[in-house]
């Protein structure tokens, strides 16, 4: 991995760590909570992720939409999937989503180009 | 249809025509957008509607929260499905969700006992 | 004045004269700030309430909406100049704000019933 | 308890149970975090109480701000205090919250005018 | 044009295009749409750029901002006018704006410096 | 000061100088109103910043999370308190808080380090 993405994946980890070292009872449920609500249950994982991911846009929070894209990809979403999510987004949420799009989508095409490499 | 969903059906249905009758350009192509966002593309009318439902949760509507309620029982979603995207809605966007997940599951416990009526 | 009009103006003046009645000097001086921004400067009253309006109805606001409406109307703001303040902050704050949009007009269609009548 | 408190308090507690009735995992859990956030801990109860009040103005959800008035007065919170902590939400969240400020102190004067009943 | 100002412009015109390139149609319209709202009409091109402007201000989306900052520019909003609508988005949207109120005019600052090159 | 802490200091006042230099009313009585709220009331100073704390982490503005955190430690709050503020800010504003409380916490320990210093 390179770039943006290792970068937003190296910070994420040592700073969770760093939380969840300091024992906080509270929020080390709320992060357990937040690991199992992911799971598949009556709806899929896919699909769960696709929810973090248009929810993330909508509420316009950069990381929360790379960490779902990351996730989405794992998971099977294809490209052409993660469009149409960005898109009820956009139209939800409204022309402010759009440099958070602009944002999702290079950091998309990032992946990808790594994903790509030999 | 009785009490808050034919209310709220109505009431939707009065306004949107009384906003479109003014024939303002640039809001009649917006809802036009907004509709064809839910048609079936790469990811199909269920999936969308279940998008769409999470999005207006956690950006607390509870009018929006209604109207999807509704697409997603004509699209299929089972109850134990919409508790899952509840779920996803209640974490990401907090407990501040709480309140709008009551008036959630009070409408859909409506939706549900009309639609049980001989 | 009649029904929600005069609700909503009854109901924000006693409330004003309770909470500015408790003399707390942060919570005064912040209505004076307030009362302030709107007086003529640069920019004119008229564009002023059109902001104040705009800036409501994306932060999904009916209050707010409401009261901007009744000041835009004051200050010659037609119901076309309206639609346009509307349509702007439908495209910038997405579908999310068409519940809004809706109580937006029923409002303005009851404050023009009331100013029709003899 | 009467008029809005006592409505308020009973719809809450119908919805919770029929919420938590439906046993969905996360969600329980997410009730359970939520809980324990407010125990006693390094931030007495009191404080912790005018936290989720603060929290709750800024983010315009009246539910919770009538929920989080409640506690607080259980905690001892004066009327006095109350209004330092709206001072806060109101310079923090600006004029957008002050339709919420006047709800919170119309349920406030309800709340304390039925504490004051024989 | 240097620094800030140049770089938001080719990382906005090079992803819009990679985005429009997609080929996906509720984008593509919304995209349509939003370029059609600010379009003169019963309001004029340089009210719907500070429409635009407070409206991204108090949804504190600082590239939205630095977009419309550029587009009030080229409609003749002077300085003085800016500095209208900055206060207005800082008393509706609260001191939560204030360090966007910042960055909107440390880049109103380069953009000012950047014309007044020979 | 070093890093983080001292670039956000320098930006912060360089920034404030220059918007209350263009003199603007509105504004210059703003950011008084915003000092005025954190002086010792019914409310004292370190309560009065946990709350302004709390508030900013559900709006997710980093830039202001800083800002009080620093506040908040010049005040005497521990950092075992300001982990319990941080815990009513993450199950209030859900997970979306998440990545605000890890660049909070890094910045936080940027600070302790800089005070550790000879």
């Amino acid at each position: 991995m390179a770039g943006r993405v290792k970068e937003f994946n190296e910070f994420r980890a040592k700073m969770n760590e760093r939380i969840l070292g300091e024992d906080h009872r509270a929020i080390k449920r709320f992060f357990g909570v937040d690991t199992l609500t992911y799971e598949p249950g009556a709806v899929d994982a896919k699909t769960k992720e696709m929810l973090g991911l248009v929810a993330s846009m909508v509420l316009r929070c950069d990381d929360c939409v790379s960490y779902h894209i990351i996730e989405c990809k794992k998971e099977g979403v294809t490209d052409a999937e993660l469009f149409d999510v960005f898109s009820v987004a956009l139209v939800v949420g409204g022309s402010i989503v759009i440099p958070h799009l602009r944002r999702a989508v290079a950091f998309l095409d990032e992946y990808n180009a790594q994903d790509a490499q030999p």
